[in-house]
């Protein structure tokens, strides 16, 4: 817990330069969300800026999410470049599993050693080779089941895994964190999973220093959001005012706020 | 109106997956539009990946506005594929008319047998060849000047074909229906006609089973649209709050609600 | 002042059809902001369609941030095209400086005579020849310290020159002037740069038949935006319910009441 205002509080500190990657979909929530944490919001895709970027960035968001064959050649250049220059990175496998050309993708940048995997149960599923994907963008099997195969994928590839959910999941070598909080209307906010990997991105970029610094980056960011989203529930009833609510919660909430709103269980 | 409150609450029983492939301004409206309704938003323009995602769907969508060659090759796979399936689709044929490289894909997409084309009065007179296209995405045209084209257009190509207005005209084989409501904010907020074609295709998704359900999906996607317009023009006066609460409307009212709210006449 | 007032309400009788070819993160609260002003956005990137509605607009913006190469293309077509026909644009130069394929085409494009060029403190050096640029879309110049190379940027290019920052300089020819407003809430929303390129344009678009109309449409749009974001700083206290006032009242405010509430000095 002290480990999330640590985080959260360097977060505000250092303004992270955030290097996005992500979906046609989420750009404009995903930079705003980035904004209302205390980063700095960055979309470059086009293969001839993005692995320069990647060497410049804090961290680094990488959303396999749909996107065209050129953004995908930027996502492999900055993959490469920021396990050069040692740019921590974060792999979004969305709909993973369920689509052909990002699930080959995704496969394709676990060489370049993501620091933290994000997703959904079916996404984390798929990306671990123990699933089909889900449908589409949604999750058809629940965080619980996924955690023994997380935790294979975080062997196997030394990354930080976390399962989103109604409870998040982050498991990585021999720890494994529970974050409850959030809000039913969450899921109903386009992008609010996909601006958490961005998040995690920006918290990597903040707390590079230690041993256990993206576990706990990761653990942070989450927190974030289900502090945020938990409130907002309270405020509004609706997913359109939710939205600008828990935004506003974001950029509100202090960390030890956040501290006192989720419950982080290690086990 | 007993149709619009059978398809509405069909709508929400089923949660159908809504394939998208839309311009480049509207894929966060459109898929906020779709949670909210009840729907499952999935944008997918890839051309390797449209195709399979075409054949999984419920219902999909192809908007024809903003977009780069990639999104338009995957636009005719998707529409293919759909066809082949047997996937209600919706042809949106922005600014059809007036501008030429959407005008030649809209008309080669109608061989591939839209369930419904919906549209502003410029853009339908376009698709049906009887006029020369609006002012970029603006109608020039009033919708009862088209409703014949729409007819002829309707009976050439078996679709259902939806005017949008400040009146709009849904015209299927012999019947003509007019729907009554929203409000004169409606059009200063971007998306809202956009996401009219992909909660078309929700509904097309959600009532598949009957003789009339194209119609009556139209019909149905058109009144919750007037009606969540309505009621959000008596409680905001400017644009970015009407987009809030007509967005929460879209999320909160029930089918019960819509049927009492706006006028639906068929002739 | 009085030149602010009547360009404010020219806008708003013109509707201007606005081409905007942006980045990929702020097509939707860019078109959201036009239609709050008054003026009709159409956002047009493909080669084969930028090229004609560029001679069909009333105004167009060249916003050079997060792009893909076809996109690229449109945008030197379509300068290309603007200035043959006559019509007014304005070049957005983002994060030119840092990164080299924006920073070549930006400086392509200045060979068809942009009639503004807008941008932060950092940008607007980078195309002046005098800095380094940003770190990615943030400024880390003060707007002061570039009114020279700014002065000599607009005596080179025959542009209005616009450095946007918590006063905004305008320059052309023997002028220069200051706008005083805004407020610090405003940067943490994406998109309020880039939209005032777009509104920018639209005023261009609406005042074109004085010798002075550029330089004033460009004090006009930032006074409206700093007006407006004075207001919503009084009413929220953070990002995204800013966002929301501020939309609200570039829709709601007169000509009046901006020239009421923002300073602008002329020297």
């Amino acid at each position: 817990m002290s480990d999330t205002i640590t985080c959260l509080s360097q977060l505000r500190e250092a303004n992270p330069l955030v290097h996005c990657m992500t979906n046609t979909v989420v750009p404009q929530i995903t930079a705003n969300v980035l904004l209302a944490v205390g980063a700095a919001p960055a979309m470059i895709d086009h293969p001839s800026e993005a692995g320069l970027f990647a060497q410049i960035a804090s961290g680094m968001l990488i959303n396999v999410g749909n996107g065209l064959s050129e953004q995908h050649q930027g996502m492999r250049v900055a993959a490469a470049s920021a396990k050069e220059a040692g740019t921590p990175w974060v792999l979004d496998p969305v709909a993973v599993g369920a689509l052909p050309v990002r699930t080959e993708l995704a496969m394709e940048l676990l060489q370049f050693s993501p620091t933290a995997i994000r997703g959904n149960a079916s996404e984390i599923a798929a990306v671990a080779g123990s699933g089909a994907g889900g449908r589409g963008v949604d999750a058809t099997d629940s965080v619980e089941d996924v955690v023994q195969a997380a935790r294979q994928l975080a062997e196997r590839t030394s990354a930080v895994v976390a399962v989103s959910g109604p409870t998040d999941v982050i498991v990585s070598g021999q720890r494994t964190t529970r974050v409850v909080g959030g809000h039913e209307l969450m899921p109903l906010v386009i992008g609010t999973g996909c601006s958490l990997g961005a998040v995690v991105a920006a918290c990597l970029g903040a707390i590079r220093d230690t041993e256990s610094a993206p576990h706990d980056a990761a653990v942070a960011a989450h927190a974030l959001f289900a502090a945020a989203g938990k409130v907002a529930g309270e405020v509004a009833d609706a997913p359109a005012a939710f939205d600008v609510a828990w935004r506003d919660l974001l950029y509100r909430l202090t960390p030890q706020d956040v501290a006192e709103l989720v419950i982080i269980e290690e086990v």
